[in-house]
């Protein structure tokens, strides 16, 4: 590596002014505060062209890059530990809807801008822009995309790499790749595309990308109903579908903790019912003209009454009551991080293994220690949050020790039944060793040769998804 | 390279009986008789092991190996031109359905099954894997999949690549990547899945995949209606999505030329007209539950009279007009071999370019010479075949001096106006130049250095895709 003050003064002296960033304390910190960055120095490129400039510039010199969104990443994706401190390269600049095609469902825009700014546009042009996760009034797309982002409309409309069809990235060279394209069948060689997507910034940097949208469902209707356990949640999933179609939008499964939680940090919160249930799902459908989303889940709520799938039920019968609901779901993350927990696992299984992990995962847990468990997600994917905490009076630096113990128990147990422990949030640095304990070493070995020859300098984000061997 | 002789001694020592196949000349030719392939041997594996020992094989003795499923590709991917005779590694032993899991909507198949006994096996589960295409008989999974396949129900389901969850594969390292999953999201580590979905056998064997199924609709319906020409369509196109959201399937433009090449020369077809529209659409829809298809494609085509988009309809009333209705969509590719086209065209371009495209290609073409064209497609995905025949009375072999030339004006236009010149079909051998001229540079060289680290022998379908250096 060459002299870091010569790199800083090539980088100051090739890009504009506007594009150098002082490096402030918000590019160094992560949402849980669990680790803390370095940076030698975060510049924020106006466009393709200057990013390429900087990757260049730090190719050359040898010295890292970490591309950063929103900064909102749960796994450290965005956070440089040990090695030569890194160039952080903020998308902030390039916020801009450069064009939208409603007749296509599609839109084109910059990584910079965030997700609610995109709900925006596409709800100006009458139409929707399915992602959706907590924190969407920070995170970025290109953040998104890196990080191949879940949320709570999977279910539907998938993915983000589902909603992407063409990316501008820099690649790790300094070549700038135009595939902003708006096709929907494009034959035409490897698939860069998903290569880029959820590789969390280590195999290239994305300016820009070409978005699906959908069309707005006619009607929408939300409703809460209690079930006995995830085994029968699926079973009314399933009767839910079978109903509505593709008109499921979203099927979330929560639990009696995570309303004692909202009651204990967050009274604001309205809860729903006065003795909360042990188990019970948000449906949120999307009908089309011709249906009535309340009148398709009262119908729902009675055939699965007549099942023995739901014991009780609430059918939003406003936009408020739609938004309570909703409340509810989005925050009880929030509330976890008030209670604090020991351990936060985002994994996801077999549809058909989900009930047996609800089942048998405390029971291996107290064998550890006494603990709660707030355990919620979107099972429609077979995505749980399967989140660890102190019991009350206790907190989760006593328990520091047990950490590791706990999320081997939990990871193990799911990677037995055929799941994921990184269902949605990534790799990052957090769980690099996980990938090397659970991955398949033919899909390993393909990684690394991957990155070798897209990334011979070892410059992106080096230490996210791969060891830094 | 060592000698022949002795890879072939070491193949059949090494593989049981049954894997060893004679070169017969089924496997040496492709649909449009265009080329004829050339092979040293044929193994048909039973096993992903027994797959793997041969690629072992193949790599140590530097020769070129060419997975083989049902042999219907339209681009040569199949067939070996020039270097050293290849061993043809054939999946028709690998044909199980392993497991159906109709609960989770998921289907594990080996890559040698035949798409329509993978439609069987969904029916018999109550549940509908949705890629289809007229090849259906003959294509098997791994090769649809090594394609990305697209078809007709493209427009609601996705392409192939859209079907898979996992995938088992051995790699040009003879190293199997056991990557089954059955779970809905997934982020751990690069997309290796995608990576090898539309690599048409460059970059691995695939030799099993995780399938999601769909549930079945509770109605089908289609129609035929008559529109001015593909702007119209278009417009219907979004008046449908409008009126019954995802329940669209399939929406298939077709022209005059195609009812008149199915008159000439398949009579046996019944013809919806007496006297032909110059452009039609079949609209094919599945609805859930409560709703009427045929009544909902009449309140559709109310409509759409209404505001002047289609000027005649008629609507299947039974499930032999559906079929009637489809046997004229599925016969057009057959009827344009019995013509014979001088350059055919699988072409796709954002759905706002279509019309332009449509409309002024035959005016570049007729500056070429005097030909007719059958243009038709999945419009609903911006994907036309524009197939280009002699006029009556003249044959394709008049035309040869003429083909480059027709296909670089289509491709020209199709690339200035941003699509794509390989829409489904793939690159195989016929399309190295059109990637060449039309690719991206940047994505290109990422091509190049992903298939150099993964296979640095360069024994995987050597010429396909990249030319061989």
């Amino acid at each position: 590596m060459s002299d870091p003050a010569d790199f800083l003064s090539r980088l100051s002296g090739a890009l504009p002014a506007a594009a150098l960033r002082a490096v402030a304390p918000r590019y160094l910190s992560e949402p849980r505060g669990r680790w803390e960055g370095r940076a030698c120095a975060v510049v924020a490129p106006g466009s393709a062209e200057e990013a390429a400039t900087a990757l260049r510039l730090a190719c050359e010199a040898r010295v890292p890059v970490i591309p950063y969104g929103g900064g909102t990443g749960l796994v450290g994706g965005q956070v440089a530990q040990g090695g030569a401190a890194p160039l952080l390269v903020s998308l902030e600049r390039m916020t801009r809807i450069r064009e939208v095609y409603p007749d296509e469902n599609v839109m084109i825009v910059e990584a910079g801008a965030i997700l609610s700014d995109v709900h925006d546009a596409a709800e100006k042009a009458h139409r929707l822009f399915p992602l959706s996760i907590a924190a969407k009034g920070s995170a970025r797309i290109g953040g998104l995309l890196a990080t191949n982002a879940g949320g709570v409309n999977v279910l539907r409309y998938g993915n983000a790499r589902d909603l992407c069809l063409g990316l501008e990235a820099v690649m790790p060279s300094g070549e700038v790749w135009h595939g902003l394209k708006r096709l929907r069948k494009d034959n035409t060689g490897y698939d860069l595309r998903n290569l880029l997507i959820g590789s969390e910034g280590t195999l290239g940097l994305i300016t820009a990308a070409s978005l699906k949208l959908a069309p707005r469902p006619a009607g929408e209707g939300t409703a809460l109903m209690v079930v006995e356990g995830p085994a029968a949640a699926l079973r009314l999933l399933s009767m839910a579908r079978d109903h509505m179609g593709e008109g499921v939008s979203a099927f979330e499964l929560m639990h009696r903790e995570g309303l004692n939680f909202l009651a204990e940090t967050m009274p604001q919160v309205r809860q729903p019912w006065e003795a909360a249930p042990e188990w019970f799902v948000l449906i949120d459908v999307g009908l089309a003209r011709g249906l009535d989303p309340a009148g398709a889940l009262e119908a729902l709520f009675e055939a699965a009454l007549e099942a023995g799938l739901v014991s009780d039920g609430m059918i939003a019968q406003s936009e408020g009551q739609r938004t309570d609901f909703w409340t509810i779901r989005e925050s009880i993350p929030e509330a976890n991080r008030h209670i604090g927990a020991i351990s936060s696992h985002d994994v996801s299984l077999p549809l058909g293994a989900v009930a047996e992990f609800v089942a048998a995962a405390p029971g291996a847990l107290a064998r550890i220690g006494a603990f709660r468990i707030n355990c919620f997600g979107h099972l429609g994917d077979g995505n749980l949050h399967y989140n660890v905490f102190p019991v009350p009076g206790r907190s989760r630096v006593e328990h520091e020790d047990q950490r590791d113990a706990i999320k081997t128990c939990v990871h193990d147990m799911v990677h037995a039944l055929g799941g994921s422990v990184s269902a949605e949030h990534g790799i990052g640095r957090l769980k690099v060793g996980d990938l090397e304990r659970y991955g398949d070493p033919a899909k390993l070995a393909a990684m690394r040769a991957i990155k070798a020859a897209l990334d011979p300098a070892g410059i992106m984000n080096p230490g996210a998804v791969l060891r830094v061997l």
